[in-house]
Order: structure tokens, then C-alpha cells, then sequence
């Protein structure tokens, strides 16, 4: 466990543990919490020894510091359009000491290459806005809606810029919705990222995936494997000894 | 069920009960013999009143037998390039007394849309070769190989002439192999077929799949539908409940 730092909290701002190495991580309810598709993405993701990742729209930095507690990566960037989150993701890199290897950078996923140079990370990691266009509903909570809806990103943009982002050999990872499926797959192979690897993540065993994981290399050749179903609710409703294993709720019982 | 007709059968072939209205197949299994890959196709695939369906490589006609069987459509052609196998159809459609509705033609996918005429068929149907290129590997067993293979066509060839087959707003259901997933996807899209049903069929409820079964629809909308897993067998090894109504063998039973 790191030492507990003195954290600067604004209203409606409320410090969450992330259940892996003593990390917190401050979230604004009334803004946007993280889901369980960035706890499952961070555990489909893989960041090597020495290698560089970029979150891309990474709204609180779950996705940076999560990876960086499960990984023996070099760095950890994460980009972020809104400034109130950016500062929320730094102000928790903060308090869990990682200035030395997280970064959170403040800017727009679109113009992501031109910032960052191309070719200058070995992996992107991306959980986009899942719902296509801008349906004209401005609700009074922006920042959901941003995070939720293709306002400010669309998947082309996300798909473009990570083609850019990525060295050659260099490793994507998305989770999105499975009814966008055919077109993340076409669009991900017309970027030259290869879909490599798949995952449907299903409620019920019996039930229609809510989310897809997947995993593409940059300039790779064409030959996928779709995983075994990753369920998260058993037939009574607890969860499955998988998904307690990828929250940390398994070691829980330990201490 | 329908009376028995006598059946002039060849030497190393044999008559298959297939379970459903008395109906019957000629295989020979020095040859090929239909697979499971057939029978879930069968019941993925609908056929409704008054249409016509094509199936592209029907080989013993398993499809189009299978598809009259269970829907309630006005035809069924198949189309088959190695005559031998056609012959084995033909006589497949007279033992159950189907040549109303059931023919089998001689010929090349790879000029279907040239030979029944551009937007024919209401549903295409195809089990198409799952392997990648000829390897060059010609073994003694070459109706096999032909069937395994994409010697004789690509699955390119096969989303070409089934796009062109297909009306406006008809159906394309294929089973092929997950590995080839993006690819298919993909080519499903470039050729107007948009995917909008998938399943996936897994040995194991905790194992890779290894089919996948793809609806697509001419000149529709891209939003897809991803079902729930196709369990084969249960943990003990016997067949799971769905897949026993799959292949008729909960109504035997009952018997």
C-alpha cells in the first residue's frame, strides 16, 4: 500500500479505492463515473515492459492508472478533451504518486497524431462514445453526454488517429458496443489495424452481449481469434468468479 | 412421413435418415459427408412463404433438403460445380419426392449471378470452403478438398455473386469460421450485404468457437445483432438442450 496522501476534493467530487495496490481515484457522480467496460478493458489490454500507451478520451484517467498498476509499462497518457476531467484525472494521479509515469494531457482525440507524432506509441487503448451522431439532446449534463454520444468523436476519427498514433506491429485495444460490431471491424481493417482478437462480454450466459473487447496490431495479416464468452452475472444474479477475479473483489476476501 | 421410394444407390453410398418429416440423404463418406457446420445453418437460416432461396455449393443438396423441410418457401435451387456430387443431389431431391420444389444445378459460382440472372432469390444461402488459398495439397480425397478449400472459389467470389443474386432488402446467411471474421464482415459490407445477425458456436461453454453463423441484408441499415452462444455440448460431454432440437433429436424421443 502507497502512504495516503491529503487530497484536494471539490464539491461533488467523492474518492473511490480501485481495489489494486491501494490506487484511489476521485470521481464526480453528478459528472461521470467509470463503468465496468474500462475495468474490462484494462484487464484485455496488455501493456509490455518498456512500452508506451495512450488512453484516448480517458475522462477521469481510470484507464492510465489502472493499466499502470496491472502492467510494466514505461508510460501511461491520457488525453482528455474536457478540462474539468483532465484536472479530476491529474488530481488522482497525485494521489496515487504517479507523476513519474502517468501523464494526463488536455486536448482533442481528432487532431491526437499531429499532437503526439505519428508512430509515437506502442499501444492505444480507447473506450469511445458508443452512440452514433449527435442527437441534438443537449441534457444538463454535458459531460455524460460527451462521454456517451459521437459528439466530439466519431469512430472514424478514433480509428484514424490511433492508425496514426501506433508503430508498426503496435497494439489497439477498444471496447464498444456489438451492434456497431461489422462496422469497427471494417473500419479497424480499412485502417490497416487488424482485428487480432475478440471478446463479447454477455450479462447472462443465455443473453446477448452488451459489450465487445478487441484487440488490433497495426499492419498485422488477417487472422482473428474470437475468445470464450466472458459472462457476468451467474443464473442467481452474483457474479461470476471470472469477474470478481478482474475487479479485485477475489483477493478482497484474503485480507 | 412421406412413402419410401426405392433408391439407386452407387457403391460406397449410403441412405441417412435426417431426422425431420421422414426425409432422407444419399452420402458417401469416401467422398463427404454434411456436417454439423450444415444442420445449424439450416436452423439459422429462414426462408418464408413465396420466396425462392439459392444455395451456392450445396454438394449432397443437404441445405436446400434441410431448408424445404423446415420453412415454407416456394423453391429451392442448389447449385453445385462437381457433377458427381450433383448427381448424388438429384437423386437425394427423388427419394423425398421434392422435385417440385428442390432442383440442383450444375455450375460455377463464380458465374451463379450470369447463370439465374441478377437480384433472383429472395434468400442466399452457402457452407462456403473455410481454408484460405490452394495449398497445393491434392489428396486422394479431392471432393473433400474441393469442399475444405478455397480452390474452386474465394469468399470473395462468394459475396460478389451473392450480392449480385440477392433483391433489394434480401437475406445472405453463411456459416464459416471465426478466424476469418473481420475479413468476412468486412467483405460483407464492401459488397452491400450488411451484417445484421451473428452467432457465434462454441464446443464448450468456456471454449473458443469454432463457427460462426452471419446473417446479412442487401442494402440495409448497419446495425447488427450479436445472439447469445451456441453451446454444443454440456460440461459432461453430452449435447446440450438446444442443440438436440437443433438436429430433431428431441422429437425422437417422443417417438
Amino acid at each position: 500500500m502507497t502512504s495516503k496522501s491529503t487530497v484536494d476534493l471539490k464539491p461533488g467530487e467523492r474518492l473511490d479505492d480501485l481495489q489494486i495496490k491501494g490506487y484511489r481515484i476521485i470521481q464526480s457522480p453528478g459528472r461521470f463515473c467509470f463503468g465496468m467496460d474500462a475495468v474490462l478493458l484494462s484487464a484485455f489490454a496488455k501493456v509490455k515492459k518498456g512500452e508506451r500507451a495512450l488512453d484516448l478520451g480517458t475522462g477521469t484517467g481510470i484507464l492510465p492508472i489502472l493499466l499502470e498498476a496491472k502492467n510494466e509499462g514505461e508510460s501511461y497518457t491520457g488525453l482528455e478533451i474536457q478540462e474539468e476531467s483532465a484536472d479530476m484525472a491529474r488530481r488522482s494521479v497525485l494521489v496515487n504518486h504517479l507523476e513519474d509515469r502517468v501523464r494526463i494531457v488536455t486536448g482533442d482525440i481528432r487532431e491526437a497524431a499531429a499532437l503526439f507524432g505519428a508512430a509515437s506509441f506502442h499501444v492505444v487503448t480507447v473506450n469511445p462514445p458508443y452512440m452514433i451522431g449527435d442527437h441534438g439532446l443537449k441534457n444538463a449534463n454535458e459531460a455524460k453526454y460527451i462521454a456517451r454520444h459521437e459528439v466530439l468523436c466519431t469512430l472514424e476519427d478514433v480509428l484514424r488517429e490511433s492508425a496514426r498514433l501506433l508503430e508498426n506491429k503496435g497494439r489497439f485495444y477498444m471496447v464498444h458496443r456489438p451492434f456497431r460490431l461489422a462496422e469497427i471491424l471494417a473500419g479497424m481493417s480499412r485502417h490497416r489495424i487488424e482485428p487480432k482478437r475478440m471478446r463479447l462480454v454477455h450479462p447472462y450466459i443465455d443473453r446477448e452481449p452488451n459489450m465487445v473487447l478487441l484487440e488490433g496490431v497495426k499492419d498485422a495479416s488477417p487472422r482473428m481469434t474470437v475468445e470464450p464468452p466472458l459472462v457476468v452475472y451467474n443464473k442467481d444474479g452474483t457474479y461470476t468468479d471470472e469477474l470478481l477475479k478482474l475487479y479485485g473483489l477475489d483477493r478482497q476476501e484474503k485480507h
